[in-house]
């Protein structure tokens, strides 16, 4: 590791003034101070953050959001960012939020008061219910959705969701349900609006009582699973909008003595591992979470560092993985 | 545990001169610091509470080192740890060490360079494999195994495993195959441990071919499934040392034409939520796993804040969850 005689060095300064220049910036002249934070960079000095005025230069390390680590799929997106970070020399500091935009608020603070230079948000953007874009804070999204008003990576969540239902069209289905996030996640409406696109493209009108809002939890989906057991006029397929979801789902069918896929097809989305091990193993659309996690701290990095992003939206490939949960209807 | 007013009595100086030999070894005269080292060697003052005189400023950071944060078990762990830290107002700084021991190094270059004030391993502890522990940073293992030769937090790894096996000869089994992890996995160990006591204390020998080694994850315990399905003399339950493994396992069985539990029962290890979703739902370990998270933070924060510790080591209770999946066995 590099020390402050390295960084005097490079810089052609004293170590008394790289000393001065990361700790009383004001006493050193813009000359001097340009020369020590080219040498800081140049080197790779890692200054000791304890330093209160240490405030021009970086902290190395970023904040990541999440409202719940305990998801998988969350758990995943940050494996990449921490590793991306880790190779980049950057400490990532992590914000488990449990969904609470105070929480978020908080760990803000840190950006703040300069023990991170920028934040990653895992939720996707909700106005006046999660963090809005700030002038003076780099923030990148990690999962975002159509409209992020800030610079964002994500999948085509719309055309992954009328993929998916197309599919189910072609196998046979038109009575279709959907398990869906909370009604104001944004996701959740990407991922609806791909649904209805693909009913309207089949033919097949919009049915509400085939909607049910989850909140992504596999205990949503079990209860899904009561409220599509007990209809009269049963879907033969429902859309997931999560495999946790779609799992809690395929127990709860079960229990009601539905059996799956024989009497109803179901379908996740973003292929955590528990997928392939369900049973029936889950059709999916495989996220590539890891991926995401990467190029989103790409992204912020190029904004800490100054730079101007050559598109402020990444859109990412998805894949559609097809696997027992949905044998073509037989009628 | 001996202290640093120990040590000054020993040397014969005041506690001030005793925290400034250690904090600012250049500002005490050579003879005092003799005295001072002389004392702390004859009074055994324990290396992790020395780290908190290297602390005059915190960071008010902990890092976190886990070997795979989409280990479910992992990931809760640290929601209770990043809630603890957050309560006294501590950030957490997370590294995904990907079970590379190059990598737990880099971390702790965070807290030599004071960028974090101490380290949550939830690694259990692997002599030359995981890191030692260190005289001048406070570190505390969250996922404790026996003998871990510094402060932990853990459960009775061996009592739960001899309990769980204990319930599946009551339901009848004498030939229980084990699904343990990697031979030098020092939870594998203990869990074994508690197999073989409760074999011996049934009057069953131990028999090897009903051992095998998988790595914690759903793949390796798909694997074990094929063994245990060609097996002449097949095992009529299976004990796996965690939910992932029985999940595969599970899995396994089924495509090999074995149906679960009526031909062969499972059981668990750590009670994630997707256990109570498997079909069958699993018996299982339930682990405290945000609780142990907790702990283990608020005993890192005692080390942090110099305090001495009640105890070295926290033992907090387990349940032992019954479900579907370890029905009696019929003959």
């Amino acid at each position: 590791m590099s020390n402050i005689r390295e960084v005097s060095r490079a810089a052609g300064v004293s170590i008394a003034t790289v000393s001065r220049a990361i700790s009383s910036p004001d006493k050193v002249s813009e000359t001097a101070l340009k020369k020590v934070y080219a040498a800081i960079e140049k080197v790779g000095y890692r200054p000791n953050m304890m330093a209160r005025n240490f405030r021009a230069v970086r902290a190395y390390s970023i904040v990541v959001l999440v409202p719940n680590l305990s998801n998988l799929f969350f758990a995943t997106v940050i494996r990449g960012i921490e590793d991306a970070a880790q190779q980049k020399g950057y400490a990532v500091l992590l914000g488990d939020t449990r969904d609470s935009h105070d929480r978020e608020q908080e760990y803000t603070r840190l950006v703040e008061t300069r023990q991170a230079d920028g934040i990653l948000q895992l939720r996707p953007h909700t106005p006046g219910k999660s963090l809005e874009p700030d002038s003076g804070m780099p923030m990148v999204s990690a999962c975002g959705c159509e409209n992020t008003p800030y610079p964002s990576v994500r999948i085509d969540n719309t055309g992954a969701a009328r993929e998916i239902v197309d599919y189910l069209i072609t196998q046979g289905h038109r009575r279709i349900g959907v398990l869906a996030g909370l009604p104001d996640n944004p996701h959740s409406n990407d991922r609806l609006q791909g649904y209805r696109q693909s009913l309207e493209n089949a033919g097949v009108p919009f049915d509400p009582d085939l909607l049910v809002n989850g909140d992504f939890t596999m205990g949503s989906g079990q209860m899904a699973a009561s409220h599509f057991a007990r209809m009269k006029d049963r879907p033969t397929a429902v859309f997931s909008m999560n495999d946790e979801m779609a799992i809690g789902c395929i127990q709860g069918l079960k229990s009601a003595g539905i059996r799956v896929p024989e009497e109803m097809s179901i379908t996740g989305f973003d292929d955590i591992e528990f997928a392939r091990y369900s049973d029936p193993p889950l059709t999916t659309i495989a996220q590539p979470a890891e991926e995401l996690g990467r190029a989103s701290f790409n992204t912020l990095l190029e904004l800490i560092e100054g730079k101007e992003l050559q598109q402020t939206e990444t859109v990412l490939p998805y894949e559609f993985v097809v696997r027992k949960s949905t044998p073509a209807l037989r009628r």
